[in-house]
Formats: C-alpha cells, structure tokens, sequence
C-alpha cells in the first residue's frame, strides 16, 4: 500500500489535541485525512484535509463517515462501536479494533480482562447501579474507602471519585460502576507500547505521573521516571503483558500505580489502559527519536515502528484553565517560559478557557534530568491559562 | 501581543514546502495562517487557516492579500516588492522586509554589498545581458572559467552555469547577469542566523553540504560541519556579519564556500544567502532544540529565540525526482529505510515527480556522527523518487 501524496485516505473519529498531533504527522508524511468530530471548532479542523462535523456516538454518521475512507482510526474511544463493528464486517481496516474499543470503553470489562489474564491491579467490583453498590456496602462485600468509577464515558478525572463515607455517594451519577480499592501507591507510571499489524512491538521508556489534587488531571509526566531499574523492568514487563492481552494494533498507554505488598516488595498494579496516543506521551515529540503520533501512524499503516528511545530527558506540563477564568484565553507568561532553553509549548487550540480545561501543554527537555526538572517548575509556576 | 488562540492574522507569501513546515510550527502554537500561492495544489494548501491562490509577482493580489493579515512573512525571495512597499508604507509589519528582500532578489546588489561592507566573497562582475558580459569577454575583463548567475529569479541551481569556454555561453537567456570567480573549495558550509525584531540573535552551527554534481541541489547536509574549530569560528563569524549588514528579522541562511588562499590558509566566501527557512537547516526539525522553522515565526514575532544547539548529530537527505520519471509519484524502498533507527523522512505533497524535483527529504539523526553518515549513505542508496 502506498501512503504518501497518494489516493490513500485516512479517516480519525474525534478531533481534539491528540488527533491534531496526529495530524501533525499525516502532513509530514503527506497523507490524506478526514477528520469527525461534533464540534467545529474542533483543534482538528485544521491541517486535515477534509473535515466533517458530527456526533462520533451516532450510528448513521460514524459509518457514512468510514465508507468516505481506507482505513480508520481513533483518537478518542467513545464512539459508536455498532458503526464500528458493521465497517470492520464490510472489510473497512481499524484500529485500534471495534473489539478492543469495547473492551476499554468499560472499565469493568476491562478490569474482568486484567483479572482473567493474571495481570496484577487494584481488586474489583461491578455493579449496574448505584443501588447495586449501596447493597454491597449493606452486605459488607464493599467497604470504605474505595475508588468509585464510572463504567463508561470518563475521561480526566470526570465519572471518578475517592469514596470515603456515604457523604460521598450523594451527588454520585446512578450509572454503570465499579469500585476498586484504594491503593497506597508511591508512583503513578506509564507505558506506551506500540505495537503494528504484522506484530513488530516496541515500548517507551517509563514515565512518572504527578497528578492536580483536585483536578485529578496530570501536572508532570517526567521520562525516564526516576525509580529503580527493578521497578523500570518490572513495569516495562507489565505493559507488554498487557498490550499482548488486547492484541491491539497502534498504541496502548498502560497507566500503573507502583505500590508494595504487605512486606514491603514493590509491585506495579494496572490502573487503566487508552488504546491511542496518551497525555503521557506528549515529552515524545521533543524528547524521543519518534514521537508517539509518529508510531501511531506507522502501526496502524504496518510500517516499520520507530525508535522509541530518547534523545533527552524530557519532562510533560499540562496547561489547564485557571479556577476562576472563564472565556476567551490568554496565555501568561508566555513569552517568559519561551525564553527558557527547551522549553515548547504547545497550544491546543481552543478559543474558551474553563476551569480545568486541557488548553496545550509544554516540553522542556534537557540533558540533564535535574535541570529539566527545575525548570518544569519554574515553568508550571509562571504560565497561567487566563482569560481577557 | 497576543498570537496564541487569538485574532492575529499571519500571512505568508508562498506555499511550498518551506511554507508547509513552518505551518507545522504554526499549527503548534495555534496561531491564525493566511497562505497565498499561484499553485492550487501548494504543499502549504493544508495546514493553514485560508489558503489563497494568485501570483506572487501581481501587484494587486499580493497588496490585497497583505490587508487581510497584520504581519507578513514570506518563504520564497520572489515576491512582488512594489506591492510590499506600499503595504509597509502603511504600517504593515513585513520580515523580511522589503529593502532586505530587494537586496538578495538582485544577486548582483547582493554581492556588491558585500564588497562594500568588506565581506569575503568570491570577485564578481556585473552585467545588464549577455551582449555586456561578452564585450567584456572580448575586453579581457573577464575570463574563463567563471560562473554566469542570473541576476534575478534562479533557484535550486537554475539561474547558474559554470561556463568554461564561449561554447557555453550559446544556451545562456539574455538577461542581467553576473560572472564570479570559479572557486575551488574544499567544503560549502551554511550557517542559519536567527534575529528577532529586537535584536536578539542567536546562530545555528555550522553545517557542511554536498551537492549533486549534474543538478547543483544538495544531496547531504551534515550538522555539525566536520572542520577545524577555527573554521567553525570564522564561519560563524562572517555569517554573523552578513546578518548584521542585512539587519535582516527573521532567519538568515548564510551559503559559504571553505577554501584556502595562495598560501594555503582556510579562507571563507560568501556565496549567498536566503532571508528565509532554507534547505540547509531542514535537520533542525529532529535534531536541534529549535527548529529553523519554529525560531523563524519567534524571530518575526519578537518571541524570545529558542535554543539553536543540537540534540544529536544530523545528517538531511534531499528527496529530488529521479532522471527519467515524470508522472505521479511513488517513494520506492520508503518503507525500507524507516526500518532503520533515527530516520524520518519528509513528504512535501507534491503528487507529480519530474527529474531533480524537490519532492522531499530525508533526516538521519544519532549520536554518534559516523554512524548517522553511513546511515544516510543506506538511506540516499535505497530510497527512489519514481513515478506509477
């Protein structure tokens, strides 16, 4: 199959940051593509090379969009997996598959997946309801604290909540759930694990999450994570496992909690998994040889992966909107933290700032981990996403 | 002011590959691209905010054009200047500007000025056609060899001629020309100048070019330059003049011959230069903290200048049509050569190939500079632009 500046059309459902980023590299490549997403103002409506506005959960508008392309992608898992499922029958190539999207798409599936396949994470339970959880906690199978998540539909910290008391479940949604244990953990890690149609596998180095308390959105992802080789194998060891559960085709960011058993042995327990590119990979595009958007594309098109190795220490701050500031964004500071060596931002391109809203991260690399470490700090405390 | 997610219009004249990689750049910072270019199928046509089609060399389409933005940047030299008069004369923020622009458009202003402001560069007479430049001949003011340049309008080895007997002179077009010194060098060098509307002025490191014997288009570009560190310091030097007797914002790209005088010291000429993203720094995408094309939009944006150094050794392969092929185009062995760590290649988007067409390039980036050449000698042996 031949890609570049040919007939070949690509089709990405969603249109946010991560399929722009995508898009970033389908024009280096000069590959055509056609963008859905239900917005218009979608980061994506530019550098594609059709756009189409359209809910990505309707049946009719998914599957007319697939027939426009060659082979489809995602850059957001919630779509509509019968449209899906109806392309792949009628030989439309997919990936990652309609049946690893269902799998993820709910998370007691996914944690089932994660218990039937011995890959270690956090105990379970499914319920259907919130008054099929109330009724555990009555019948004491459920206990205080736990980890209330919604099955389907969360995404950064939303459809997720720490459950300390029945205070706690009062203005909690009546959907789908599950509740984990709270685990102690010392490290939130990740993996990305690219892995293309003929089978070729190749892993990122392990980054470390610092997460907004609040927010429960990612402040720092620092690579390589700054935690002993032991606990570096053993996650890298992890993650594979895992990408080889789901068999998926393209990228599977593996998020993991790393904590230790009763005496004291470091174990990594499987948090969640997306099967695209992942906030978690954003250092690559300055830090690694090939940036995750990059492996991506050539996993989904069967081409050779890229190396995944970095050429410096990179280190992730996400630009969410300021508390307090709603409207037309304004980015402050920018022009300081430009004037640090390293340092990139990138702007996602959404004219309204809220709250907590992703607007762009920044990439400071460096040679030296310590120094890039200091200056994401010096950067997380100068920028501020405002608005007019 | 604001440029980021904002109301800020930046127009670019031009819309071929140059273009197209300063949109990626663009892109990433969310900043508004009108983008005007004669060709409808431009490389720059995707990845902007609004494509215009129209010459470059009209007067009205280029004024016009100028209103609908509030700073103007150009990534080819030729460009209606008239029109840009006018346009700066009313307040239009232009970089380059005009004046620097008609300086370089007319090599033989070009080289004069370096004799006035006592810039090395290769002798050179001046001539208003090809009748002048033979009385001259006749006049033994000028003898073979020499290098007959068009005067205006040349590009990528159009425009030169090394002419080494009159027999040469049959096919030349009549129009201004010059002739220099035929220099024997040991090395062409390039060195980009990034100055910002404040003065601020940072350099990228000396690069070192090989060029196709028959088309006079580089084939290799390496970074670093592989010479003495006292020839790196001069080369450096001299570019750093030229920019500043160009006053030029924006980048400056600084073509330099390395050779040697009558008793055999290193000596460096200026060749030429281009106020613009030039083919010699395109290795800065991979393997520089900076890229040529990202410090261009923060030079004429009066954004603090990014970092100029290298990550890792880099080595660009040209991508130009293959003799004897003309039609749509196929990268033959494409998918050989990403198999092979560090290396990206660069599709311009261009769907028809024709012999010595820059379709695109190829970067080689590794530590280890011997292995990158080696690397980029497979990629340059493998990879064919050819046509169905």
């Amino acid at each position: 199959m031949n890609y570049f500046s040919s007939d070949f059309k690509l089709g990405i459902l969603g249109g946010g940051q991560l399929g722009k980023m995508l898009l970033a590299d389908t024009r280096k490549f000069d590959i055509q593509t056609f963008v859905l997403d239900p917005n218009d103002e979608a980061p994506s409506r530019f550098g594609c090379n059709n756009f189409y506005k359209g809910s990505l959960m309707d049946f009719d508008i998914v599957y007319q969009f697939g027939k426009l392309v060659d082979l489809l992608t995602i850059e957001i898992e919630n779509v509509n997996l019968d449209a899906l499922d109806k392309l792949e029958e009628e030989g439309l190539p997919i990936f990652p598959s309609p049946k690893t999207l269902r799998l993820i798409q709910n998370k007691g599936k996914q944690k089932d997946l994660y218990v039937q396949n011995d890959i270690p994470t956090s105990k379970h339970l499914r319920f259907v309801g919130l008054d099929d959880l109330r009724n555990s906690l009555a019948k004491d199978e459920l206990e205080f604290p736990f980890v209330w998540k919604s099955a389907q539909f969360g995404y950064d910290g939303n459809g997720v909540k720490i459950c300390r008391s029945a205070l706690d479940l009062v203005k909690l949604p009546d959907v789908e759930c599950i509740a984990e244990d709270l685990v102690p953990f010392k490290n939130e890690l990740a993996v990305i694990v690219a892995r293309s149609f003929s089978g070729e596998i190749k892993t990122y180095p392990v980054v470390e999450m610092e997460f907004h308390p609040e927010a429960n959105q990612v402040e720092y992802v620092i690579c390589p994570a700054r935690i002993d080789e032991k606990v570096t194998q053993k996650a890298q060891e992890v993650a594979l496992k895992v990408s080889e559960t789901f068999n998926h085709v393209g990228l599977l960011a593996v998020e993991m909690f790393h904590s230790e058993d009763s005496e004291g042995n470091d174990i990594i327990l499987v948090n969640e998994v997306a099967p695209r590119p992942h906030n978690s990979g954003h250092y690559s595009i300055e830090a690694s040889y090939t940036s995750q958007f990059e492996n991506h594309l050539r996993a989904i098109l069967n081409l050779p992966l890229g190396n995944t190795d970095s050429k410096v220490a990179g280190i992730m701050v996400n630009l969410v909107g300021e508390e307090g500031f709603e409207g037309q964004v304004v980015y402050e500071n920018i022009k300081k933290i430009m004037a640090i060596d390293g340092v990139t931002p990138h702007i996602y391109g959404k004219r309204e700032t809220r709250p907590f809203r992703k607007m762009g991260h920044v990439t400071i690399v460096n040679e030296n981990m310590n120094e890039a470490r200091r200056i994401a700090e010096e950067v997380k405390n100068s920028i501020r996403v405002v608005s007019v």
